[in-house]
């Protein structure tokens, strides 16, 4: 269970998706193929909800990108978000051809009057704007006065929401992002302190999958257990559905979200005699889209294994040649080397179809 | 930099390795090798020497593992810790034969007399000893009067360490573990509150690379932001090279260290017509043994590319099949997409050899 209070924001709708308030801490993405190509965004946006993905926002560079909006949702079942840069065209593009939700960026997206026709057409359809500040293209003018600073950053976002709520808009989610962690958590402070408008949280430019994991893990770490963040995204140069695994873990590992099969494993050491660092990243594997809310132990030795196990809804502990599989810490048998893989994943079948069934 | 305050611990040497008090926090990891077999041992150590490790442990599990000790140090350049489990004259041997750290298992080493004998050997050598409490091997008693709780793994710490330090030996480490973040967080901070022994800190059993990289890094921003921790490992059921990667990433990212080339990189979008993913996997793969602490960002197009580029001591940023090569946010030239990564490595050489000669 996590052990901070999240700050209650307001609930917005994002087609048949709420974030903020009492909702869980959505999970989202973003494609990285040419949104224009319907049938590969498609086919990713597929992949993505089958490991989790709550919310996905492809980029609205194009006018055929925006027109691509009203082909893809038909194909997709989770609400589509625009990603709209220095064009305020597109976004009304993206609007009317069905996006559930905009991103716009004050830093390029222009003056007044653009958002305004922006505000309008989100308006009269109920679509959601995000206020989506980046230091990396913070307004000219703010980074020249106040320099890449925390306060620069919420300075920013806070105008721009602010403008639109004038606007009579007030339908909004806000990020701010920074890549530089100290930088990314005191700006979430100070900025969950003067809105309670539902916030997107994530590191932006965090790197590759394993150290922008890592980074990003850090940086939400401390993000979160401030009580802050209503949706996150996990920003990884790398395919995104790594992205939505990523997030899932952290979400789970800090108590904030259960779905999800936690594979508990043994770091190996030379007391190890079954090949476990394979046999755990094959039950990894073979799990990580599963949304059944289970601890799986993988042990190697006889040291630490069984009382893991003794926690685990199941477990395999290695032998030599041979394990034993466990269920809620009871042996249930012996399994050759080669077989325990399979033994362990019709466990977690079973166990899927008994929910199914309840 | 760390916006917290480190708790000073003593200072305890290992080998001509100090950890605790002002030191830096020390990344060690453990050895997944046969012991007995020296060559690979040797090797293993080696490769993880490169990647940044400073402390070694090596389990000795049998009379063979014990006696490779004192080849294996003749070999490496780093203090080689002896991992005891069940025997303690094992714990003795690996001592006679150079062990610069013991590490026992209140749980599993037996009684009072056998704990004398080994302090006993350490004490004539000076050789430290960390007491190493695992939630999965706690004492049998503690275990079912107080449960697999913080309070439990704390008191099973303190009554061994005390126990040592009523032998007149006080040359301790102590670590207490738990797969469970929040039971590994409380139970840091109590033990944190009661002694002033430096403490190893790690997530035992985090699971394979990716998650339990995930996993560690929640764990120990957690644990380390409270200012608690000396010398840490990240468990992985993986080669121990990427433990040492995770950790230098996870102290670096908390402006723990700042050894290593942090890689900003984007996520990529539809707005990316370069490769960036390989670009950024290419870049991080051929840096991240490199112990000069620089940033450099890879970024795959004009939205957040420049903004970030600023702050980079080197950057690349992508256009259509070229590049910009950008030093401290200046322009140096324009590269072919297939000569980026050279060009940028070729800067990093340079950083390197400049820092080599002042």
């Amino acid at each position: 269970m996590a052990a901070f209070e999240r700050k209650k924001t307001r609930r917005v709708l994002i087609g048949n998706v709420a974030i903020g308030m009492d909702e869980p801490i959505r999970i989202q993405s973003m494609t990285n193929t040419k949104t224009a190509d319907v049938k590969a965004t498609v086919e990713q946006i597929l992949a993505l909800e089958k490991a989790g993905c709550e919310l996905i926002r492809s980029t609205v560079n194009t006018k055929e990108a925006a027109a691509a909006f009203s082909e893809i949702k038909k194909e997709i079942h989770i609400p589509l978000i625009a990603d709209i840069h220095f064009d305020y065209r597109l976004a009304i593009k993206a609007i009317e051809n069905g996006a559930d939700k905009i991103r716009i960026n004050p830093g390029n997206i222009g003056d007044r009057k653009r958002v305004q026709e922006v505000v309008s057409a989100a308006k009269e359809r109920q679509v959601a704007i995000r206020v989506g500040v980046n230091l990396g293209s913070l307004e000219k003018e703010l980074r020249e006065t106040k320099g890449a600073t925390p306060e620069a950053l919420v300075e920013s976002a806070l105008k721009n929401a602010g403008m639109i709520e004038d606007m009579g808009y007030d339908n909004l989610v806000i990020s701010i992002k920074a890549s530089d962690i100290p930088t990314a958590v005191k700006a979430h402070e100070l900025l969950s302190e003067k809105t309670d408008h539902p916030l997107h949280v994530g590191i932006t430019e965090a790197g590759t999958a394993l150290y922008g994991s890592i980074k990003s893990a850090i940086g939400l770490t401390q993000i979160l257990t401030r009580g802050i963040g209503d949706t996150i995204r996990v920003s990884l140069s790398a395919d995104p559905v790594l992205e939505v695994r990523a997030a899932r873990q952290i979400l789970r590992t800090l108590g904030l979200r259960k779905e999800g099969v936690e594979v508990v494993s043994c770091p190996t050491c030379g007391r190890t005699d079954i090949d476990l660092i394979a046999l755990a990243e094959e039950v990894t594997r073979r799990t990580e889209d599963i949304a059944l809310p289970i601890k799986v132990a993988c042990m190697g030795c006889v040291v630490n294994g069984p009382g893991e196990a003794k926690d685990a809804d199941l477990a395999i502990c290695g032998g030599k040649g041979e394990g034993l599989l466990l269920k809620k810490g009871e042996v249930v048998r012996k399994v050759k080397e080669e077989e325990l893989v399979e033994a362990l994943l019709t466990e977690i079948n079973i166990l899927q179809n008994e929910q199914t069934l309840f």
